[in-house]
């Protein structure tokens, strides 16, 4: 090694002990007489020191001329600090410098290199490498190395094994976009990218394997949101002779085993909830239980008494916003700008204040009297001093516009602490959804997931009221892991495929392999998948999932860094068998 | 969880109590008043036993309706065998079943699950989720796991944090031929499938990770010889501040550490051998340790005897075979034979049996007389009883061919046994390698490899010479590691491109973010990589890595099982902005 320690282990014990230490030149302080270097490298900041008269001229030359991020190596004695700096693991000591020497210069960065920077998004992503010398970013990608660990070591302990299962598989139309690749020696094929190890991972259960784990890259070709990325990687599982309780207790225990492992929190049991109830008091399949503000649905009280627009609604909802009756109109009419935002979509909403003095201001006062507006607050459990916010509408539109304004208000009110972690199981999904675009059901979870046994009888009669046997955890509002029990035999394999509406030849084309090994003594399996790179954010307190990947794409799907993708060369495209469409431009 | 129990886990002092097994039905006997049924898992084999007029008899026919891999679930209470099996783990035992149930059928299987099949390569791939339920190819599987474990603990222990790097990278010319993936929203460009990720753990270290691990796929388009796979994994490592010595040192640790915890070994301090050495005595870069066998230079005493082949040669080399000049003719000509395959490709060989009386018997005693013979012998250390072997001609070709003829001797002599290893470290690689059809030189490890200081001169004057910072970690004759010192700064990375043909212009294009971050302070740096399908393979004992991996791919890429590659549709070819070449048959 070049070095005799790192930058973040040297203590008062080491005093006199003769070092070589190497890194980043992390600032220079020059007080002419004396001069300070703080070199820097993964483990921490040690303080080096030039004595004008007692170092050597050249090494204090050398010194002068380092600029911010100079990889230097330093030889020196660990002598006791004059003034010790308690904030620094090191801060005990530092460096007189008996040798000094320049391994690489550096011109001087973009940004600076600290917490804060002064380096705009574009700018960082360009330069990757010096933004991964921050001490945030760096962070982000030790703790998710932690969390991989911990992962590994929970999982190992509970008897899976982890498998790798191929990245070059086949392309099936169902689910979102596939990326593909082109098939030198089978010309005109193509491999695709996974999805998810789904079909591989049900196959190792076929094989006996029993308990399976992997944690992978998966693709997407799809239009990128914000922090949405191409590639990105799933904790994927899968266990034979389950049922569904089995899983949710061995998957508590790996989030309970992260939680205090990674971040010493003893987390409480997970409670669990149906779809149905999240959506009808939540407004939301992920409902961030950090906070309550329920709904509360108030059709009884809220109609019948003039006021048309509540007459004619589907559904009058409404959640009570604790001690905010205090808000000035301005406050009220930031919640009714909010919820008008095209994104939210809601018409309008209605307010009452209960006074701290026990009367009522509503912005309908006209339709309701105080005894009226008593009703509304007795449902809603408000007290004096509380905010009702009500919306009306359809039932659906209105649930999800209403959900939409208790986390903009859980956010307003600190409810919403990054420190703090609510997880949730949501249950019972429904198997199907209605796409209206293509006017047919689409499968809520995936193809492989198994309706409840009760609500099989509804598959032909009312497919939108099956109910899966399908589980999401959800952490702060937001969905972390998915999974499901699965299928494991050919003929409802094959029923669930026509319901999706393939023909028997495309599902035998796409999935025939799978619905193959059913026949040859497939055992009942179920199995989850958590996406890593979103539950380390959560984990790190943080809303992007960008800085916990070391070489994310922007949302063009580009990593600036290396400016990829790129063209290829004729004799690639030729080689392949492919050409390149005329631009229709 | 539908069984209390697994199918390895019960042992005597489980006797009398009632458990719940499932699994795969390995065998029924069915003697008539007993039925007695082998049910297997992951975990081992239970005995379930059945009786006439004591089992109910809907359960007694269950039972006899069970084929082989049928899936099962059985209750029973555990009873002490009458006649215990010492080979199996829960031979004391059996299950006296009360409740007996089919959970799913099975189809007779296209081959036998069983230790040896009857199975041919083709069927067993098709069916490879019937071919992972065989004991060997799962424990082929759990293996590759333990090693990914304890790879992982060492790496760990060692302070490296593991990284991902990205899947979806950029298409370089240089090296092999990449898999590439046409970008559906940036149309015209490709990202590629990454050979190694190189440059991104090159950057890992100029951004001070200081040491990184992955356990990372892989891709190579090449034409696939027996035994090389498209995708395949690597144990990627690099290390900041080091030179050769540390790198040497901490991955001999792993390998020892491996040998230690997977297969209980304690290998010798990995002995190391230069390239040139290597070379000279065994004709190989990655010679077999597990015997010695070395070449010996003969021209001094095998020329100037009027055998013109002899005369006429760069180099006349032999090998010496102990015990083995009481070979027959027969034995003899096949060693002939076998030289002479175009595999090997020499004109022939030239042997000297050196006879327990003293005497000497060569095919060449027209040209050699008995003290002729004598001092080859003596040069070669040969010994009554021993077989000398010689082969002649261009020193290059010479070497290589009797290279091929020493393996080969070693396998009829046993002396490669593999269950014994023996690892060695090759050390000062040439820098490059001429390529006679592109008449330039290529790097013979990678562009980013270091010239070794002394050599730098030799750089203008004969490339050829110059040797590199380079290693490769050699097992059992088979290369499974290697890896470099790398280049740190932008001008010795100029220059290197320079030398190997690229323009400045094309190594901006492909590794101008490289050589950019060379110059933000880039430390000293260095790293390896390893198979780790060939390492899990050799550990295993097995020559083909193919049960080491789940889910491979035949030689013609082709996975067989899922039928992929596979055509895609016109509309998702139309959305990338590609269509296929006209087929030219």
């Amino acid at each position: 090694m070049l070095r005799t320690h790192t930058c973040g282990e040297l203590r008062i014990d080491n005093v006199n002990q003769q070092v070589t230490l190497t890194g980043w030149v992390q600032r220079v302080r020059d007080k002419g007489s004396l001069l300070w270097v703080d070199l820097r490298d993964r483990y921490g900041i040690t303080q080096l020191f030039l004595e004008e008269g007692k170092t050597a001229p050249e090494l204090i030359k050398a010194a002068r001329d380092c600029g911010r991020e100079f990889v230097i190596k330093a030889t020196g004695i660990v002598v006791e600090r004059q003034s010790k700096n308690s904030k620094m693991n090191t801060g005990d000591i530092e460096i007189r410098v008996e040798h000094f020497e320049i391994i690489n210069p550096s011109k001087t960065p973009p940004f600076t290199i600290e917490d804060e920077t002064d380096g705009g998004d574009d700018l960082r992503m360009k330069y990757r490498y010096l933004d991964l010398r921050r001490n945030p970013v760096r962070e982000s990608l030790q703790l998710r190395h932690k969390m991989g660990q911990q992962t590994r070591q929970y999982l190992d302990g509970q008897n899976f094994i982890e498998v790798e299962t191929p990245v070059l598989i086949k392309s099936t139309p169902e689910g979102a976009r596939d990326f593909v690749v082109p098939s030198r020696m089978n010309q005109g094929e193509f491999y695709a990218l996974p999805q998810s190890p789904q079909t591989f991972k049900q196959l190792l259960m076929v094989s006996g394997f029993d308990r399976y784990y992997q944690i992978v890259k998966c693709f997407r070709d799809e239009d990128l949101r914000a922090d949405r990325q191409p590639e990105f990687t799933q904790i994927d599982c899968e266990m034979a002779f389950v049922e569904q309780e089995d899983i949710l207790n061995i998957f508590e225990g790996l989030i309970r085993h992260l939680f205090k492992q990674v971040k010493g929190i003893d987390i409480p049991e997970v409670p669990r909830m149906s779809y149905d109830h999240a959506m009808k008091y939540y407004g939301s399949d992920k409902p961030d239980m950090r906070f309550e503000m329920k709904f509360v649905e108030l059709n009884d009280v809220a109609k019948g008494k003039g006021f048309g627009i509540f007459d004619d609604a589907e559904l009058v909802v409404g959640i009570c916003a604790k001690g905010c009756a205090g808000y000035t109109r301005k406050q009220v009419d930031e919640l009714t700008d909010y919820v008008k935002r095209p994104q939210v979509g809601a018409k309008g909403m209605v307010y009452a204040r209960y006074n701290e003095d026990g009367t009522f201001k509503s912005s309908v006062d006209k339709f309701y009297d105080q005894v009226a507006l008593k009703a509304w607050a007795d449902k809603m459990n408000a007290a004096p001093g509380d905010l009702m916010l009500l919306m009306s509408g359809e039932e659906e539109k209105t649930r999800k516009a209403l959900s939409e304004l208790r986390l903009h208000l859980g956010n307003q009110l600190g409810l919403r602490n990054k420190n703090t972690f609510a997880a949730l199981w949501v249950l019972d999904f429904p198997l199907f959804e209605w796409d209206a675009d293509t006017q047919r059901y689409h499968a809520k979870h995936h193809p492989f997931t198994s309706p409840k046994k009760e609500d099989i009888p509804l598959l032909d009669s009312d497919p939108g009221k099956v109910r899966a046997n399908a589980y999401d955890l959800v952490i702060n509002g937001t969905e972390i892991g998915g999974g499901s029990i699965r299928i494991h035999d050919r003929p409802t394999q094959q029923l669930m495929f026509k319901k999706l509406g393939f023909t028997d030849e495309e599902a035998k084309k796409q999935f025939g392999f799978l619905m193959d090994a059913f026949e040859f003594g497939a055992p009942p399996h179920g199995g989850i998948a958590f996406g890593f790179d979103r539950l380390c954010s959560i984990f790190g307190g943080v809303d992007s999932i960008r800085d916990f990947i070391a070489f994310p794409k922007n949302n063009a799907g580009r990593d600036v860094m290396i400016d990829s993708p790129s063209t290829i060369s004729k004799e690639q495209l030729d080689e392949l068998g492919i050409a390149l469409k005329p631009s229709e431009k």
